[in-house]
């Protein structure tokens, strides 16, 4: 597996199938990707299935030696299907049913659509489960794209309530659970229970929040309905689907579980736009790209993040199912991309552990919503800048299969990502501009600027590996992870607990004990108290360990805490009283407590003490900004994302890499 | 009566409420509130009521000495009744129904919810109403509040049209007053009109200030209900229900003329983010606090505003029955309040005429819409910073108690206030940025920095006590106003009337006389045009008067009004020609208006000028920003809203107060 | 034919008709417009006419010496129509009906509302149709205004159903030329195909673009209904409407083409903050007034622009119906306007190419919407401003009245301005801040900055006057297009392509050919690829011809288009790589394309040199800012727009002109 293609021979004539089949062949790309969105082009009419033009390209495409990834169409049903059934179409919350005309408009939990998909993918399956060219499969297309995730429809609503009654048993656990005794919210049947959708306002957060879990459920088995007919009628294939980076709306963990690997969609001219003003802290949050960076290539870090999320899914290498290799058409300027940037990309995913990319999409569309966004051609069928580009990967080929064949061992440092927690802050972050990404971002970059490579990791993986287990905000916070975090630390581990950790249950009410909560005994200290600070009010901090001399120069601020250590030492306190930084000692582990919101500079100052103290190595010192130096097995690279040559210094090597161009090392001594 | 507590038994086990009832004792508080919100655990199923936990609860507190207050739980109906009776919903302006899951998701119009809260109401003062500890009764919670006021059901649009028959007899009449021949609005049939919703662009002003005014009155008739039950089972109790300061879409006159005394909910921090836009000047409207002040403690003078109209309402000493004692979970940033803070606004409502102040709430609940409020207690029962504060408070007991008790005799300025007039200039402001309560708030804002007490007052309040009376807009003014303001100046009165008076008739229609209107006899002047202004264009002032040289110095501008004098007297003139200010003197009276919308410093220089003229005294001299100097019957008070000490000169002494403190003095000679 | 008022008898007790009627012919207008918006008045209830009232005032108004132009009335159904048939109101994206208290809330395609609309209009021409004082007729009033150009109904979606029928004739025909087969949205059954409503978001852009199309249409054949009764029952009279100068949601041409003649609203100080975010380039396109201009006389290039679009509608010239003369209510800040602003604007609409100007209203109203918006008299009946500024007029009224009866020859440069083209543009601008009429105006204010005389030109009217033509964006570009560009080129003909012409074809896709699809054999070379670029980012030019060296100070921005040339030689190129401007020699005539998006510095360049090439000659040179410089027949006119007095010189001649004034002048020459 390695380079690829999306493809839809169906807005094509047929005559230029063969053409761009021989072209695919002549750039070096092996796969190619048909199928998702052509319902229509299979059923015209229910039950009457019309095969002849897929038989006839997949023929064409497998005859000129390409293998093939089927995409199921079921994010697209059909004209017909609509009408005849308006029961299967996805509500918003403010009641209204969406309509045909665009995608994703059906509810994953109308028994209707589930039918029909049932329908039309073992009718596929039926045709080409057995295919030698069809050597793998992708469910539907981007679940919970478009503001989709979730639906309020009346089979929503049955689906809710049968939800519930299987996790609470009875409508007392349930009241409780939820503190229905607010504001007399408590229910006394089952059927009162409604989705939370716009005709309330000022909502109930742990009705809301499990209304998330329900939802993200609820696409996990409408996929596995379909994981189970590939499985039965494809044996031996691939089955995947495409996630969206950091797409919150759905736990990626939970989807990613039943795949046999996991995709994702990497568009990084458009992640500044969107990304920005929820990644950077407030008054770097713009939607413009980064001004360090050329404005042609995104901002390297947010897709980094984006990358490591969707390697963390299955803690193994993933594809890119869709690369951008020209300029899209969903962001405010989708700017011209220029020769190299596409290259640049493709590096950067391979960098981050992908084993296969497949760029979007083989030619630019002439219809619809998406005429704009570019292809490797043009509309005229002309060679666009990313057939360019892929022309120069092409004659890096050797190195680049060696790095996509690699395996991606764990790093030194995870990051402890929770969807849950990421729901719960978003529900409620106290402050308009708190947010979980926001907050992790901090860390993230953090380590980035320091070389030092690191994972995502969900509480439910395997923590083991890590040296340092940094939880930005371990939030809902129950006895199973306390005990996770515990055995960790019994391991020898190193944890790093950052603000508003162990603040609620897991049905999102406040503990009833001292913060932090079901963590406080790991602390060794507890929160006396918290606040919210506007940005110009600071609290001073005091060192009390010369090797953390530099966090005592700015104050605190945006969110602080202030702490009583019990068995913990102190590391730093507040000029003002009480502790802001502690560590607590458990046999061969440390649990530090930050009790501040870090910016990015005592972010950078904390990590690298706490990598000092764990023995961790940055790929490269000093790293100038732009530069970002990453590590995959034994390789090791270097990815300017500036229009500058910029160096740096890994394994004492100096290193200078041209403007968006990229340097490939093999590391003599390979490190965590 | 004096300090007290906002309580939520039935969010805490019983065994609790022993502890906390001793808590509350020890501190020195003598009265909890409880009950609002608590109708599904007295009825959790139509007719079925639970009384036992409420019994103890009450005999608990009662037990250890306080007095309690029931709150009327009629904001928040059970699930059961909402979903049997889905007519008593509220519904919006776009047609669409609230629902359960929230409070204030009713329609006081539908008879179905009147009979419900009836029910509740009667069976709860059945058990209540004549227990000795329970001293009074607030009727429901925050009438309108999270913008309920209105509802456009179908019962509102058949009382709308009863409402209409009764005010105007005829549809002639109506259509005639509404100035229906406009656009072929005339109405042929009393069902052709219906509520002014969002179906409707481009609305008539005058069906909607009658629907404002409609509902306005039914909140009223609402709250009437309830309270005919409360006089008729509970005789010799107070009766009274929370206003929320500066809430504009219910006339506050109208729902206190009933009620024993008012009390409203006072939350400082949260104020600037919601007032500012409404109150500064353009330019200085940003939702940040003034950076005057202290960052923790709000903005005062916009506090003292509410405090004012909620004094103004009876007329006489009200209670805060809700007071902010730490960070709030509503704004943009919640800022985290420090010890010292909430004393200063318990001592800043007692100087605007508090005989009472409970706090919000006793215990941060860990529940719900509301997690991230603080209360007197953490989450975990320990102590928060207002406990503290309230215990300094506390030691300074004898002094609060005789401050407390005393009356709060008129002020010498009265500033006209109508909610009329304000709905009217809401919907027709005819540039965006003026506004009824901004135009107010410079004339209030101005005499509190001169240190001049002033009180707000109805058009049909008693207005023979004022020397000085400001109608900053007496907008709509038909004879009866006329009529009030003729008598109050033959009263010996003066008179200051401001731009925008006059222009309207009572039905919203513009007058089609000279302006202003029915107020130009007694104006002794008539505007001959009018002009609003971009920001960088001014009239250039010339001032007639030597004592208002200072007017000229900078031009007018935003607004401007030119006079032609008839009897008037002119004071200030534009450099272009007509009148600026005149002063028309009628027998013992003068009526003056100003032609212009003055920004601050011009208000002041002016309202100086009137005050030597009436012989008003400032309490203080010199008074610096952020200082509040503030008079209570014999009292007087000088309030640090500030991080610096101030220093200013009551009564000839110079006084210094430190940062967020307060100081009190005898006045020697009483003076208004 | 020449000046008038807008007037409302019916607002205004009939005593006062004759005293206004004196006042309106003392002040030497002559033409009177009534009756629109009386639906109400004439037919009270259904079949009953009550005609007195209106038969009084036409006689008090005709007895005066006025001559009338009725309104029809049904903008404004009235409330026994609109309760008794609801299937008459229009219905908005959201599906949501509008209702009763407004106007324009009507669907054109319910056959209850055509029906009721004849039997009135016919009621109405019955009575009035041939009264000697009634000259002329205008329908309805300002199709299409606030939002209403397009309704959701299910009249709609039936006949736009037959609409798609009659233009495609199969479901076959009509999934290819909207691109079905994109996302399966391909139809299988008419009845399947909705209005594109908000349910659907990503909606088809060919779908979209018909569904504008249709809705127009709709509106053409609703006023056809009606010019059909005006011609059969007042034959001989003139029939308009009043159009909204830069009005983009219908095609102002189809309206115009079945008209006698049109009128439009020119409401100057509403420009800027409607228009200049929709023209000005991003950065200078704020709602405020550019600040050269005087506060209170709007943005006089825009003014022109929508002068211009409206004459071009028939070629001739056009009345004003409703001329500003005084503050509007609809804006942000509504300035006062002083004494000689009406009077400018008054000039500027006859310079422009207007033989009636008609002031919007006669006397402000007391009533609903419009009650600040001013007329000749203020609310009280006495004089205001522009009462005023008409006497002034007066005094001018021969060299007035000579202009106004002169024709408008056609000008030397012609702007092709297309409905189709604009739609297009703004359903997919790509980036957010490329629009069409934004496009066209960077051409437009070179022009006018230059005082080059321009015309506005639909693609098909006649382009043959004109020496140079420009298509900033001839963007749906099919054969019929390309065969009258190549036909005017072949005529001697300088034509002038902009980025993005030939982009797409007539249904919305994107052409499958090289760029400029079917334009590229006239432009003589092919865009090989074009970008977005963000603000920062631009491409060196190097101008190939000395005369246009200017442009290479520069580099090129916003949007660039690299061109390989075929034929055409190369005027322009990118330093790059590629031609960035081409001239393409046809026989007699040139092709120029331009591939980047000029500023307006580089526009008026390229404009003075193709100027130059083509011979023609600017009105005046050393044209400050704020002076225009117009022409009609053999008058030239110099406008003053600001507060200082500016010089320029034409025909050799120096004048100056006094602030917010006026020059005329008498082309010795008259010339092209």
């Amino acid at each position: 597996m390695s380079f690829g293609v999306c493809y839809y021979p169906e807005h094509w004539p047929p005559a230029r199938w063969t053409v761009d089949a021989q072209m695919m062949r002549a750039a070096g790309l092996t796969l190619v990707r048909i199928g998702e969105f052509a319902w229509a082009n299979m059923e015209p009419a229910e039950g009457q299935y019309a095969w002849d033009w897929l038989d006839r390209a997949i023929e064409t495409l497998a005859g000129a030696g390409l293998q093939l990834i089927l995409g199921t169409p079921t994010a697209t049903p059909p004209a017909w299907l609509t009408r005849a059934y308006p029961d299967i179409l996805r509500v918003d919350a403010n009641g209204r049913p969406r309509d045909h005309g665009t995608r994703r408009h059906y509810c994953p939990n109308s028994p209707t659509y589930q039918a029909y998909s049932a329908g039309i993918v073992t009718a596929m399956l039926g045709r080409y489960g057995a295919h030698p060219a069809v050597v793998g499969w992708q469910i539907d297309n981007e679940f919970g794209g478009g503001q989709t995730a979730r639906c309020y429809c009346d089979w929503c609503a049955a689906a809710f309530r049968r939800w519930l009654q299987a996790r609470y048993g009875s409508l007392a656990a349930l009241n409780e659970a939820w503190g229905n005794v607010f504001w007399s919210q408590t229910y006394s049947d089952w059927a009162q229970i409604a989705p939370p959708g716009a005709r309330v306002d000022k909502r109930s957060p742990s009705h809301e929040l499990d209304y998330f879990r329900f939802s993200s459920d609820a696409w996990v088995a409408y996929q596995q309905l379909q994981i189970d007919l590939v499985r039965r009628y494809a044996p031996g294939r691939v089955v995947t689907t495409n996630f969206m980076g950091l797409f919150p709306d759905l736990d990626q963990y939970d989807l990613a579980a039943p795949l046999d690997l996991v995709s994702w969609d990497n568009y990084p001219t458009g992640n500044p736009e969107r990304w920005r003003p929820r990644l950077y802290a407030p008054g770097r949050d713009s939607r413009r790209n980064d001004p360090t960076y050329a404005y042609d290539v995104g901002e390297p870090i947010i897709t980094s993040l984006a990358h490591a999320l969707t390697r963390s899914l299955k803690q193994r290498p993933f594809w890119v199912m869709e690369q951008q290799c020209g300029q899209i058409n969903w962001g405010d300027v989708n700017p011209g991309v220029r020769p190299g940037s596409s290259r640049l990309w493709a590096w950067h995913a391979v960098a981050e552990g992908a084993a296969a990319v497949l760029y979007f999409r083989w030619r630019a569309t002439r219809f619809a919503h998406e005429q704009y966004h570019s292809g490797l051609l043009h509309h005229d069928g002309s060679p666009d800048v990313g057939y360019g580009d892929h022309l120069r990967l092409e004659a890096e080929r050797a190195l680049l299969d060696e790095v996509m064949a690699a395996p991606c061992p764990p790093a030194g440092v995870g990051l402890l990502f929770d969807f849950a927690d990421l729901w719960a802050l978003q529900l409620q972050p106290h402050r308009a501009d708190f947010g979980y990404l926001r907050h992790l971002f901090v860390y993230y970059e953090a380590l980035q600027r320091l070389g030092i490579p690191v994972d995502l990791v969900s509480p439910a993986g395997d923590l083991s590996p890590y040296r340092l287990l940094i939880a930005p905000t371990a939030h809902l916070a129950g006895e199973a992870l306390a005990g996770r975090l515990a055995d960790y630390v019994a391991g020898g581990g190193t944890l790093l607990l950052g603000v508003r950790s162990g603040f609620k249950t897991p049905s999102n009410l406040v503990t009833a004990d001292p913060l932090p909560g079901e963590l406080q005994h790991l602390v060794g200290a507890t929160v006396t108290d918290w606040q919210s600070l506007p940005p110009e009010v600071g609290w001073p901090l005091v060192a009390e360990t010369p090797a953390l001399a530099a966090l005592g120069e700015d104050p605190a601020g945006f969110w602080v805490e202030r702490l009583r250590p019990g068995k913990a030492q102190v590391l730093v306190r507040y000029a003002g009283g009480g502790a802001a930084l502690t560590m607590n000692e458990r046999g061969p582990g440390r649990v530090y407590y930050l009790g501040w919101y870090p910016p990015a500079g005592q972010a950078r100052t904390l990590l690298a003490y706490l990598a000092s103290q764990t023995g961790l190595q940055p790929i490269a010192s000093d790293l100038p900004p732009g530069l970002l130096a990453l590590r995959r097995a034994q390789f090791i690279f270097l990815l300017n994302f500036t229009d500058r040559p910029l160096t740096a210094t890994p394994a004492g090597y100096t290193i200078t890499v041209a403007p968006r161009d990229v340097w490939v090392g093999i590391a003599e001594q390979p490190d965590r």
